[in-house]
């Protein structure tokens, strides 16, 4: 049995990090905008990013850095995601990146770059990079919060997750994050952000390996408005503070244990990225088990938690199971309708291809309340997977039928 | 070049068709929910159905009957979709066809049953049966309103169109069609069905032909909220009256001319689906062109016109065309950000890699129109595609958050 115990302290858990999150005036509201996480030593480091083709200039400059499998130091910018800003864009990253590198007196390549806000406005360089030095003065141990606060943009809480985990031979290590969302994925004031720090001892190839699984199993499995941003990233630094003798094979038991806390902190904060998806009032939780393909499972979580008229049909405490049939049909998986049993917040209210009468008055009073499970049994198979999203309210057109201004 | 006149009379255009609608009391408001479409002689007969894997009894009966080439009559209802309802409603889909057909002293297999409305209730049959004299004796030859009026749900306004053309002999012979649509493709209240009846002398295979191709660049082309029903249908009855020659092939000009009036007559009718779009206040056009290949350019045009970022930017007047770069960059299709242009309403917001300008209010006002078209010239090929959706509005979350109630 893996030992995970959720703990504080979000990316500064670990040992050897440090964060700081301030203010450099790319918001009007001057709330805090510009963040940095640092590790005390070079630390191995994988990267996962958008599948948008158009990607954002920083977004670009940080796969060639993380490509070369170190880093040292993130900085992230909310306010602005430098993204369709041609080549002065790219160059804005890379002066970023710069700067950073010869204050801290270490190398470029070491410095990955992250940005969130509005597309096609370029950054105010000159403002960014005139906060370096206080941006570097402020790295603190207890820095987490601040950094939290600094990358959101309509978020309307900060997202922070820590866990330690026990190895085979006893030893503690942690793992940190940190995250952003709110419009899931929403290309102009936000963007699905996550930083992850660790102090264990562990390979590049095998952290890599870790950190993809773990994003398929989470920040995958979210959706608030099925937009996809050009700024997506996921990115983990392992420092080796931790001193565990090194990971470097997949069939290692501490991999395994490894990994499973790496997931339990990314589903950790993918929940809560879903949980504040723009206007949401409500959580939803979609497990969908006994599928023929791990494949299908997820295609049909994915499809039913993606749903705009599921959505708002929790919204509005209606047990609209037709809409969940509905989208588990046309998620383009196999599914045998007379085997399909649906409940909603533990009413079961359609199986073997008929549906069963409920009384609406408790389904209601079921579905009035802040998280909501839907179960989906295929009665196929023996895959599952769970997927999470919220529900469409009216402060979703709110928040986006005027962003820009 | 094609001769294609607009005319009215909707599906009683074409000679020899008759329509009727009228209340069978499904609807709790009393509001006309059945009706018929009846044809003087059997014609020929094709359809298109719904992707979803869960199919609605009344449309797997259909299929099967329609599958014989054969059709001398619709019967449709709205609110109730005889879905999700076993083999109870596979029952009822029958005792429908069957009542009619012996009621019309015609082939039960000449009927086509098609329901639209709440999901998972069993059909009040008797209600419906006992309808059906009724239903035969309005049959009139300008009952085309009032069958309009009875397949609608939440839609807010009748959809016909009606088309006049001219072979190359210079005989006329025309197109009639009705639509429904409103939530697209909305499982629970809602449906996009389609009947077109034509009093051409065409094959049944090139008449198939002719629909699936016109239905791809039609009603396959718009979106209201990406949900896909289990009761979608469009059906096409050819009955032969205008006497012309018998087109039997592809090659045949006169198949290009009915083939481009019956994708005239289609758009026309995507078009006010999609402006009905739940609690829409705007007609969204998508022009994609210039792309490597068609399916590239209907990917992107389907992606930009369903992003619900985009749909509530132009309800608010926003000339958001970051969330266009973005949807263009996560539709899986080729594409050179490099090479890109995107207008809103006239206006150049994006080209060659950056950004242009422009004047807010200027573009606020341009965007402040009851139609609004987004033009996205890829720059790297000579394949186009246009796609039709609504704005995302306050009232869309209202309609849907308590359908059933």
């Amino acid at each position: 049995m893996t030992q995970i115990k959720f703990t504080q302290g979000g990316v500064c858990a670990p040992l050897g990090f440090k964060a700081s999150g301030i203010s450099a005036e790319l918001k009007k509201s001057l709330k805090p905008d510009l963040a940095l996480i640092y590790s005390e030593v070079p630390a191995c480091a994988a990267g996962v990013y958008t599948k948008n083709i158009i990607k954002a200039a920083p977004l670009l400059l940080t796969k060639k850095h993380v490509n070369n499998g170190k880093l040292q130091a993130i900085i992230t910018n909310s306010g602005n995601a430098n993204s369709c800003t041609g080549k002065v864009g790219e160059y804005h990253a890379y002066q970023t990146a710069k700067e950073l590198a010869k204050m801290l007196k270490i190398e470029t390549n070491l410095i990955a770059v992250s940005s969130t806000g509005v597309i096609g406005v370029q950054l105010p360089i000159d403002k960014l990079l005139n906060k370096i030095p206080l941006l570097i003065t402020s790295l603190n141990n207890d820095g987490n919060h601040l950094l939290a606060k600094a990358i959101l943009t309509t978020d309307t809480f900060i997202k922070e997750s820590a866990v330690e985990i026990t190895l085979s031979n006893g030893e503690t290590v942690k793992i940190g994050g940190v995250a952003k969302g709110s419009g899931m994925i929403h290309p102009n004031m936000a963007t699905m952000l996550a930083y992850i720090t660790t102090d264990i001892n562990i390979d590049q190839k095998i952290l890599k390996k870790a950190l993809t699984l773990a994003v398929n199993e989470s920040f995958n499995m979210i959706s608030v408005d099925g937009d996809s941003s050009t700024n997506d990233m996921a990115l983990i630094m392992a420092n080796g503070y931790a001193n565990n003798s090194k990971i470097t094979l997949l069939k290692d038991p501490d991999y395994k244990i490894f990994y499973q806390g790496l997931l339990s902190l990314c589903i950790d904060l993918a929940k809560q990225i879903a949980k504040d998806g723009e206007g949401a009032s409500k959580l939803i939780t979609v497990n969908v088990t006994n599928a023929k393909t791990n494949k299908d499972a997820k295609k049909i979580a994915k499809s039913i938690v993606s749903s705009s008229l599921l959505k708002s049909a929790v919204f509005g405490n209606d047990a609209n199971w037709g809409r969940i049939a509905c989208a588990t049909g046309y998620a383009d998986a196999y599914i045998n309708p007379n085997k399909l049993q649906i409940s909603i917040a533990q009413l079961i209210l359609f199986e073997k291809g008929a549906p069963i009468p409920f009384d609406e008055d408790i389904a209601f009073r079921l579905l009035d309340k802040p998280e909501i499970t839907i179960n989906v049994d295929l009665g196929i198979g023996n895959k599952s997977a769970t997927a999470w999203g919220c529900d469409l309210t009216y402060d979703y057109i709110k928040i986006n039928a005027s962003y820009r201004t």
